[in-house]
């Protein structure tokens, strides 16, 4: 909920408990901070308990940092209130007889768990120890005092809690107790004084014994861990640049550690791991909150509250009720008992995993709390997604690896999912050892003749490159882990070693890659296998009920295919020709391929291109037969011809000879010497081969390129016809720099297919992939001739940026982390990218409205913010990796009733 | 002269010498044909003696060569007419006793030498040779038909001239006759049955005696051959391809070889070589036309007219001089004298040198003919200014090297002028042999490491790279020859060989190389130096009042600074700060940069600045001094790093042992190992430098190479203060994508500055070189904090066209002769960067108005056209090698002229 307030509001004059009257009930969490929100919200709520206090609101974290101290006025304010918050439970704060204890509390818009700070039992003096051990008993009296001076002293002052601490262990050792709780009233007392004494020594003066002078630094103590070491670093980490501050709450103080009839304890209205409908949670009997969390006593499962005190544990199952009822979600809950008494401390929207996620979706849409479309905006995020996709770390995995210290390098994280295995690092060491054992393949970059490795390894590591590099476009094809652009690691080659740090790892080492966050393991970490559920299924067809954007798949291979369709692909968006000459058993077109560019003659290229025929045609029918009436984009080839004509370094012996055998074979099929193929193949290198000799170029210049390519499509829609099949091919010209250009391609597609008398329009459609600037600018002239568009936005951002994915590694993570770039333009479309696109979607509609169907195909259509962007560009689709399909079903439903809502 | 013909107004109804009266006096060449509109021109002068003829319009071609055959119509109308011209002449067409001949010359809007087709003496048959004999005599009469069977056969039927000449040589030799003078009547005639029998043999068919059977086929041969192989070839060449054909001009023949009273000449109106205000021409005493051309006979000088037939002569000023006054410009004139009588044939604007460019310009403006204006637009042309300024091949010793066939190579023209020299491999021996002979360089490409070897040669030739190569930017800057990308010559360091088709060159052979054109010629061939005359100095100060725009000078040496001042510069638009790497003398400054880039701390990489601060204060005082109270436009550092990391493979041993000393020094300076040298070095490798990590993004991510320039910027300004100097210096930031990153950079300079108590605004600018379509898109973004603002179009082509400068020459000159592009985008703006360029135009001056200078500093800013669209972008300058600076300052003011004519 996003609220505005006037400077005015935000005085300190929100409140909840005081009576049957709250304030503030109208405002959101971004202003109330969510603890001081749920407290509020729970007030209002007839038959809800709640400790009675105040909330300082986020907006007034600015300004006292800023002054860097509280005003008269709010201090004024401040007595004011905290008088109702005595006379509503019958206590006054500093009173002797019946005194008052308070909390000063922590709370952003975002849960910012342990970061900001939180200080108990404010009002426990040695003039108010008397009244409290009269009201409860005297070890809770002095513990309480204990525990204050202990935590005023730190947050306030910054006194090192391991000196109190120290001082705790030195008296139970000194009087040979093990257990805090054997601990009696009287060594808590003498504690006290020793407290005391450590507190004066750091701090230079004693503990205050006013009850204002420790309420108001406690307030100021929790503005100023706003900008705590740790709060700024994990603003930074989650990117929670736009929040105000921190609310601070002050409230009443219950006491769960009173009696045996008291106690504390955290719920999840449900399961959070499965989703079931059940109380979820730990309680601890007589204990303070703190206790739970300190992991002091092992509390105990919530089940045990129903056994002990089935009342309370009723009254509590109502509540949440309540709760899941007004807050339409699944509920995060921090409550205490005191003398049998029911008190909730906070309640919040609770974290779950994806498996939860899409069940709780589900039974509460059934239980009719929410409907479809609420339940898609808001109780599913794209992660949830997928984790139902992909192996993951768990939670537990990834705090034991990251407080072992076994992370030994940071990459990008180039391709969703866990992986782990034996390192190795070439392509025959991976497939022979993938026989056996799981293998993570490691190289300083991959090229395609690393495929049919990486296809075997579990995930791939490289040192170099970012995250539209080989390694990267092709394992996020595939669905697998990848972790690109690692620079700290040193791989060498020779000696099979990777080093970093100090670190060596070997061949045959263990390693696991997080390819969601980037992190590199060492050593064989646990992976939690991904899940398939019915609701995960329901939630999806809820999406497809309410998205506009439709859903294409980038893929080529037909098992690719078949996934992208089971995943809910409504056609591909993207195949990609050039794919057919990556992996060993298609060595031989790799070879025809080679000759084809290193012969200087027409006709040696012709007949080169006419041996790739039958291969081209295969590849094709293949993949169609698999996505029958459905829409296939077939990319013409695009690479730079350079990436084929090379031979790669060798990995051993037997690779060389082979190597040698075919260089032979195209010396003597072309008639040239060792020496003049080297220089055919050298003199194809590029400076800059990204904006270089390839996609449309191609054609333009060697147009048999695309003749053939042209008659394998139509000879493919011929045969699938003749199967009774429905063939859609949309036939893309890629890298498309100006009309004339494209206009070139065109009339020669046109004329090829007249031979076999098909018709663009008609039997399949003629359109460019819009990743050049130029391109976009010259939209409205390209549209009377283009059947469909699509936009490359890998290359366009590179066009508009002039940034080169491959090399970008070494400034965008620097760049994100400054905010010159808001994120990773490859990952998530940048603004000014989408500019281009509007300037090539108005030229576009300008001329052909909405009969024409433009799409993106970029990395960028799986990423939902992007999806979001081309939801309000008005494209017509999105296409994605196969893996990502289903996260942008979601996406795109989401981004269709974000708009809604917004109109 | 541009003219709007509708098409009724096409049909043959434009004559010229038909008594007083003229059709067609409105109409411009591209109606009427070159020819054709000179013809009506002088018929409408009263005073100017023309034979009476009819022009069919170039706008019959194209319908005719539809149609292939004249319509009746047509026919009805020409024959009228033909009927008009005999009455005028007192003759009639086919007629025995009085016998008209005509001829049927071809005459395209621009001149197409010697590629269209011309037929004389139609109307000469069997039947009417009587009375040509009559009226003539017979020797005419019979070599009349002689040549009319040739040319008829030859241009209608494609009957091989070889033919008629072998028998024509075959004759003389039987009777031995070696001079064709010698041929009496008798053998004339004989020679006729002989070409006759030719004819018909090779025709099938005898020639055709019926006058109008010749006249028709020779009117439709004309308009065939506007698709002449010749012809289209020159028209792809000369880039003519929005001309609508040829017109046809069908007029009376009069005869130069009637008797001795009787002659025949060409001239210029004015010298075309020098200017000078005198007849330049040749004439033929009793000739035709086609002996002068053919070469037969040797003609005179035109002041033999004067002394043979004065009063012909004195007719023929008087006419000149109104051709003169009526045209304003100098003529090239073609005319005829029957029998004492002249006529003018043809009258176009002469083509002129440079040197004559100006004379001739200044000459007319003082005789009153034309104004200033007039003269910058119509009569100089930017090819003139360039003559001014380079050595050049003279048209003769194009012509020779040509038709000599030892051009070997073509290569991009990078550099203007002509080189030759002696061919050398490497920069030492460049230097070494320098000393006492003229060197060529060759390379296949050059690096920053060969600055020193290209200072000291004529010339340099790479066989790899384009037109923005580092060898064509540094020639360009120097304003010496250079041709780059000339792919056909292979090039072996070790052999020290240029290996072309089967020619092999060595090293010291001589070369000439043609910077203009891309010629690479095997020899010495002779050149003509440069001259700087009055007049060219007074045009251009014509050029200055006129003009709009400013214009600035790319440069950074005090030397080059000081002659673009020469040259007239007004100020520099682009100060290379990184030049000050290049060169042996600065060996020291690239070890310090070395060292700056491969040490890894932060604080090693300080030290290496701070000592290279001198350095950058030294190079930058130098240059401002030479521009003190003029802009300077001080780019920062932008090549990415690897350029500068990078050893270059060592030319000899010598070279190889002071590398190795450098890498143990850096190694030692830096402790670490050659290994971990050399993989430092590796690992700032690049895929595509040309956008990965350079310009601004090197001062984003390491601030203290921004510091340490502004830091010397500013200890510049005050230095130069002091000595009462005016230093205006504009800092530059590179290479920016966004406003964030603009705004990064922005504040390290102005905090910077801080330090030494300067402001932007006040003591400098600050501004962003716009060369990223994202900077563009962000320009109203940026306006509020730029001073001014540059378009760097090379780079900004790139990003547009996604085209690598230094690899289109793979595709480029396909691009440009297919019409994909009409121009290298690199040489002249491309409209789709004129589109960017006009959003960042429109951002930054709806913020600023015009209270912001904007300018180019692209190749493109020294481009004519270029600088036409600058100027209707409203740009306010350009900014270009300053070797280009005159003919910026020309074209500035054409632009202007030609902007203020439209409106």
């Amino acid at each position: 909920m996003q609220t505005t307030v006037s400077r005015n509001d935000t005085m300190i004059n929100y409140h909840f408990g005081l009576g049957a009257t709250t304030n503030g009930a109208g405002l959101g969490p971004d202003i109330l901070g969510g603890k001081g929100f749920g407290l509020i919200e729970m007030a209002s709520i007839a038959g809800i308990p709640v400790p009675p206090g105040i909330v300082i609101p986020t907006t007034e974290c600015g300004p006292y940092l800023k002054r860097q101290h509280l005003t008269d006025e709010q201090k004024e304010l401040i007595m004011d209130y905290v008088g109702q918050i005595g006379d509503q439970v019958d206590r006054k704060f500093g009173d002797t007889e019946s005194p008052l204890l308070l909390s000063s509390r922590s709370g952003a818009a975002v849960s910012m768990p342990g970061m900001l700070k939180t200080i108990l039992n404010i009002g426990t003096s040695r003039a108010t120890i008397p009244g409290l051990i009269k009201m409860f008993n005297a070890r809770m009296a002095w513990d309480s005092y204990r525990r204050l001076i202990d935590m005023w002293g730190e947050t306030v002052l910054g006194i090192d809690h391991e000196h109190f601490e120290h001082a705790f262990a030195q008296y139970k050792k000194e009087h040979n107790i093990t257990d805090d709780r054997a601990m009696s009233a009287q060594d808590m007392e003498t504690l006290c004084s020793i407290y005391e004494e450590v507190f004066e020594q750091h701090a230079g003066y004693a503990f205050p014994q006013d009850v204002w002078e420790q309420l108001f630094p406690a307030i100021e103590a929790v503005f100023k861990s706003w900008y705590g070491q740790k709060a700024v670093d994990y603003r930074k980490i989650e990117k929670l640049d736009d929040l105000l501050g921190t609310a601070v709450v002050v409230m009443a103080m219950v006491f769960g550690n009173l009696n045996d009839k008291s106690g504390t304890g955290v719920l999840f209205t449900r399961n959070p791991s499965t989703g079931v409908n059940e109380l979820y949670g730990e309680f601890l009997l007589n204990a303070q909150g703190e206790d739970v969390v300190a992991g002091i006593r092992t509390p105990e499962p919530i089940s045990v509250l129903k056994e002990q005190m089935p009342e309370v544990y009723d009254e509590l199952l109502r509540i949440v009720k309540l709760l899941e009822k007004n807050r339409k979600d699944i509920q995060d809950i921090e409550f205490t008992i005191e003398d049998g008494r029911l008190y909730m401390l906070q309640t919040r929207n609770g974290k779950r995993n994806g498996k939860a996620a899409f069940k709780i979706a589900v039974d509460l849409h059934t239980e009719g709390l929410v409907t479809k479309k609420y339940a898609i905006a808001k109780l599913i995020k794209p992660d949830h997604v997928a984790q139902m996709l992909f192996p993951c770390f768990s939670d537990e995995v990834q705090k034991k690896y990251n407080e072992s210290g076994l992370v030994v390098a940071r990459g990008l994280a180039a391709s969703h999912g866990a992986a782990v295995g034996m390192v190795v690092f070439d392509k025959e060491t991976a497939v022979a050892l993938s026989a056996t054992q799981p293998v993570i393949l490691v190289r300083k970059e991959t090229s395609p003749e690393d495929i049919n490795g990486m296809n075997k390894a579990k995930g791939v590591l490289t040192s170099i490159g970012g995250l539209s590099s080989h390694a990267a476009v092709v394992m996020r094809g595939w669905g697998k882990p990848c972790v690109v652009g690692a620079e700290a690691c040193v791989i060498d080659y020779k000696a099979k070693t990777i080093t970093v740090g100090g670190t060596v790892i070997n061949e045959g080492d263990w390693l696991s890659l997080n390819g969601t966050t980037g992190e590199v393991i060492l050593g064989q970490c646990e992976t939690s296998a991904p899940e398939w559920t019915a609701e995960f299924t329901e939630v999806l067809s809820w999406a497809d009920e309410i998205r506009r954007l439709r859903v294409r798949a980038n893929c080529e291979a037909p098992a690719d295919a078949r996934r992208a369709r089971q995943y809910g692909a409504e056609g591909i968006g993207l195949f990609r020709t050039e794919h057919m000459f990556y992996g060993e058993e298609h060595a031989h077109e790799l070879y025809l391929m080679k000759k084809m560019i290193l012969s200087t003659t027409s006709a040696e290229k012709a007949e080169a291109l006419v041996a790739l025929k039958p291969a081209f045609k295969k590849s094709f029918m293949t993949t169609l037969l698999e996505m029958d009436d459905l829409p296939v984009t077939v990319r013409l080839l695009d690479p730079p011809l350079h990436e084929f004509a090379v031979f790669s370094a060798p990995a051993n012996q037997e690779d060389e000879a082979e190597q040698l055998r075919l260089k032979k074979k195209l010396c003597e099929e072309l008639q040239i010497s060792m020496e003049e193929l080297q220089r055919r193949i050298d003199a194809l290198h590029e400076v800059n081969p990204g904006s270089g000799f390839r996609g449309s170029r191609l054609g333009v210049i060697n147009p048999q390129i695309t003749v053939t390519q042209v008659q394998a499509l139509c000879e493919t829609i011929i045969a699938l016809r003749a199967e009774g099949k429905k063939p859609h091919i949309e036939i893309e010209v890629p890298f498309v720099m100006n009309y004339e250009e494209y206009k070139n391609q065109y009339d020669v597609i046109v004329a090829t297919a007249a031979e076999y008398s098909l018709t663009p329009g008609e039997d399949f459609l003629v359109g460019s992939m819009l990743e050049n600037m130029g391109a976009c600018f010259d939209a409205d002239r390209l549209a009377p001739i283009t059947g469909f568009q699509t936009f490359g936005t890998n290359d366009l951002s590179s066009s508009v940026l002039n940034i080169s994915r491959d090399d970008a590694s070494r400034f965008l993570p620097a760049y994100v982390e400054g905010k010159i770039l808001k994120d990773d333009p490859f990952q998530t479309l940048n603004p000014l990218v989408a500019r281009a696109m509007k300037i090539a979607i108005d030229g576009c509609r300008g001329v052909k409205g909405n009969t024409i169907e433009i799409g993106i195909c970029g990395e960028q259509g799986g990423d939902p913010e992007s999806i979001e962007m081309c939801e309000r560009l008005g494209l017509d689709y999105v296409s994605c990796s196969p893996f990502r399909v289903p996260i942008a079903r979601l996406a795109a439903a989401q981004a269709t009733l974000k708009i809604q809502q917004e109109s």
